[in-house]
């Protein structure tokens, strides 16, 4: 009984975008069911708390329907009377830097029963003059305590500082996320947790963050961001850590990584030892992925389309019999998600759509079933496969940006910085903020307008001003495609979210 | 103290509009000043609840910033350990439709303190597929009452049912909102007060209440939408019942009737009797009207400009010092609004953003101090004065709607009906719903296509669609020009509102 109350038990879940494809008939609920999922898995296993990594709504504006969907389930699930039996001993005001400036569980007119502790993730990360979250939205409500929200000149430029939730259960005591020892205690201490979302994959190091240049003293990190499920704790070669990637609890893109089953994890730490349990989400559409290159196929004759018509309705037929085999009961969820990636060098291509059409009423993504690729010139280069997984990666689709926009343009861009310009675009698109180009623009107008004074001849000012007006049309048409590609698709453009 | 027991207090208030002018430096916290005061007055006052009439939110879809503040001001006043002492004796799963179904304070994991009950108004009314307004998430978070919805499919088309919310002080009973009567007791054995959110000026008939169709039964009417403070109860006449126009609580259109001091309203009931007490808002910007006409002045010569411009600044000065002396002392209110309308007939307009310069730092709205008209032919009627007051009533001007400009662009239309473009005009500007027209058109395509089916020639199809794209094309110019007038002030189009 000493032993149960020394030990903090957390669920750790990440990336349930919730409000994703909530405009599908078929797949609207999908988010929602997770996260309840996730939710319940929490009541029933008594945890002391429930914590996410990031990306908890899909949009950065979440719809009015998504908002209030994910107020109803915290509210069901996180009110309660079962009381809460760890402390938050750092500095609340500093953690939770809202206008409350407490743990949502020690608010007095709250009866909160499972608090929940999430960062936010690319998809809901803070925007606008108050830099405000969607998170904040709930933590307004008290309903989430939304923790490693950089504070607006907090820290100096290109500088920041990671506040530890230090949080302890009699009489033991952990801490997390933490660069630097705080009052007496020593860092071995505590059970040092850090959760961070952000790419791992290592082909592509401007993006990525190297787990080996995390600080030592960590004893556990959580991986959020990446969606593939890869939940079992890894030891870190040569940095004493451990490291779990949860994976999201939902399929946003229909690569081979989300194909594996969806899981979130039981976290029991006593001392500083832990205990993983990976718990199976139940409530998860059924996704089955197969990859196939029509040239390797025996007897496929590439003047004969309706063979590779047969052959590959053939096997998606198959992936919809392995779905139903192992896929979830639940007769909302019965209609699965399958994807074939095609190599089709030497072949034709199939319409998707049309292919899709007799898979109407047997899958939950009829339309988009297909995807074909052309293997260029082999290479052998051994990270070939990772390179082309890479490519696959719905975070990385997107990457065009101002640069290769200016660059086709041939535009001599003399008052608007490209990474202003770069970073507006990404608010217009990802974050819906139609104000973006004209503070852009007025910014810069206003400070060239200083700098040129008095002593530069009206003609010079005309001239630039035409170039802008020539680059803000050329925007316009880049947004209205950039809008279309993210309104088709679950794909994202990361980069810029990395400068801003 | 039997008599205080039995006595229900009302704080009556309405039209807060939070998050107007949100983006404008000098007025950007006006409307939340506001509402602070009124939950600050209820709370001082120790009201039983405070009762809202609509447009609590100015936007359809209130920012994040909005939304966030509103919460925390809620949070902030409605919780706290005062004991509720009335009860909601009413199906309240049929008064509050959300999916918990309860009144605030009867839920147990919350400690409201101070109930707020809200109707929504035409500027934060539902929308959408699952028809939500901005107070449906107020509503998921506890904060509010929200009532007087219309459920979807509730009633029959062209039928509205108006559910009374019935609420009980031992021993007596209030009971407000109701056509018809409910179980046992009869009608009279209630204070009926009915809220409602509607145009009332009576020079437009056709856009507005008539407060003689009301039912008799009425105890009192609690008008919101009209923004001038007329909210000392007037019996109307042969009805019966008394009625009172709170006004908003923030100036959003500059005219003469949001000049008057704002109050709020004290309603105490006790049986069959009411007492009013008006209570004034101080943290209300102050805001001071002119009407001048210039031939009118004396010695104003119509060519000399500088002379008009002298008189009018002189004028503006002086509205400045009346401002100032009944102006409220909080110092971040203590520039004011001020507003001449001038009649110029027979003399030249003023360029009024020029005429403002030198008010930059002395008035709140330096850019539209002037507003000029120009009498037509005058006409001798008596109700002249009235129908040039309604014509600058914020929410009349934009009254252009689809029929005028199907008219104006000589189409026949013949698949889209022009009610459903008219709703979703509407749906695209004031609501923000970028699906409106795409869905209009799909709906109405597909049942068109449904009835031509096979007998129809392709022909004919190939010309309604035709027609159909140019409509488009049409449509989208006018939106662009509606989105941007709606952007540029603070009027509406009610007109579609009404027809939705």
């Amino acid at each position: 009984m000493d032993s149960v109350s020394n030990t903090l038990r957390v669920l750790v879940a990440t990336d349930c975008h919730l409000g994703y494809m909530e405009k599908d008939e078929i797949r609207r609920h999908d988010s929602f069911n997770a996260f309840d999922e996730i939710c319940s898995i929490a009541e029933q296993r008594q945890v002391d708390f429930l914590l996410l990594g990031g990306d908890l709504f899909h949009e950065n504006k979440p719809s009015r329907t998504t908002l209030v969907r994910t107020i109803e389930i915290l509210r069901r699930y996180c009110l309660n009377d079962r009381p809460v039996q760890f402390q938050v001993v750092s500095d609340q005001t500093i953690n939770f830097p809202n206008r409350f400036g407490h743990v949502n569980y020690e608010d007095q007119h709250y009866n909160v029963g499972l608090p929940i502790f999430t960062i936010h993730g690319n998809h809901d990360d803070p925007a606008g003059v108050d830099n405000l979250s969607a998170i904040d939205i709930l933590s307004a409500c008290n309903l989430v305590n939304y923790f490693g929200k950089m504070v607006l000149g907090g820290s100096g430029v290109g500088q920041i500082t990671v506040y530890p939730i230090l949080i302890q259960k009699t009489p033991h005591a952990i801490r997390w996320i933490r660069p630097e020892t705080q009052g007496d205690s020593s860092v071995s201490d505590w059970f040092n947790i850090f959760v961070l979302h952000q790419n791992r994959v290592k082909t592509n190091p401007k993006n990525a963050v190297n787990e080996h240049f995390l600080p030592r003293f960590l004893d556990f990190i959580i991986w959020g961001h990446e969606h593939e499920c890869l939940i079992d704790p890894q030891e870190v070669a040569g940095m004493g850590f451990h490291l779990s990637q949860p994976g999201s609890s939902i399929a946003t893109s229909l690569i081979d990584g989300e194909a594996k089953p969806k899981h979130v994890l039981l976290l029991e730490i006593k001392g500083s030892q832990y205990r993983p349990t990976k718990i199976p989400l139940n409530s998860v559409r059924a996704f089955e992925y197969a990859d196939v290159s029509l040239q390797n196929e025996p007897d496929l004759d590439p003047n004969d389309p309706e063979a590779v018509l047969d052959h590959l309705s053939k096997l998606a037929h198959d992936l919809i019999v392995r779905a139903s085999e192992k896929g979830c009961k639940r007769p909302e969820l019965k209609l699965p998600l399958i994807r074939i990636k095609v190599d089709y060098t030497g072949y034709s291509t199939i319409n998707p759509q049309r292919f899709g059409q007799k898979f109407v009423g047997k899958v939950a993504n009829p339309h988009d079933i297909l995807i074909f690729t052309k293997s260029a010139k082999k290479r052998q280069s051994t990270n070939e496969k990772e390179q082309e997984k890479e490519l696959l990666r719905p975070e990385e689709l997107n990457q065009q940006n101002i640069e290769a926009l200016v660059a086709e343009s041939n535009l001599k861009m003399e008052i608007l910085p490209v990474n202003d310009l770069d970073i507006a675009l990404h608010e217009f698109v990802n974050k819906d903020d139609r104000q973006a180009f004209y503070d852009c623009v007025q910014h810069n107008l206003e400070e060239t307008r200083v700098k040129l004074s008095e002593e530069t001849d009206v003609l010079q000012i005309k001239e630039e001003k035409d170039l802008m007006e020539k680059v803000s049309q050329c925007m316009q048409e880049r947004i209205l495609k950039g809008r279309s590609s993210v309104k088709n698709g679950p794909t994202r453009n990361h980069t810029i979210s990395q400068i801003v």
